[in-house]
């Protein structure tokens, strides 16, 4: 099944790269802008025998290794049979 | 409007954070994972006065900054009224 995985700086933490990516839209002439969060995108299969399986591995995978929790949060889609 | 924009490594490019992404999952157990991608989450902010301004301007930001269209694929939503 495939999972879709999206990791996204905490809105009380400062984001550095969204800041970066701001001003550099600003100063293309995209002044209509703000609020520039960057975070990540994960697709992945997973081998599962029921959408709650592959849930449940998604939402491991997640608080082991792919998002801090410290820092950012996660949310995930599972898609396919 | 809020735009949520993801990008993603081409089919045919190797992704390498990806591969080091899968094999951590593996070593940490995950021995049912496989074709892992990692790509970027965008979220923003555009002053448009449609959806459709709103698009036109989130296509050309991801033309011009966003995306590396040379080796990345990008798609976005764009929310609210």
């Amino acid at each position: 099944m495939l999972v879709k995985v999206f990791v996204t700086p905490r809105r009380e933490i400062l984001d550095p790269q969204g800041r970066a990516v701001e001003q550099s839209l600003r100063s293309l002439g995209f002044d209509n802008v703000s609020g520039v969060r960057v975070g990540r995108y994960i697709t992945l299969d997973v081998r599962a025998s029921s959408p709650d399986e592959a849930r449940a591995e998604a939402r491991r995978m997640c608080e082991q290794l792919l998002a801090n929790p410290v820092i950012e949060d996660y949310r995930f889609e599972v898609e396919g049979s």
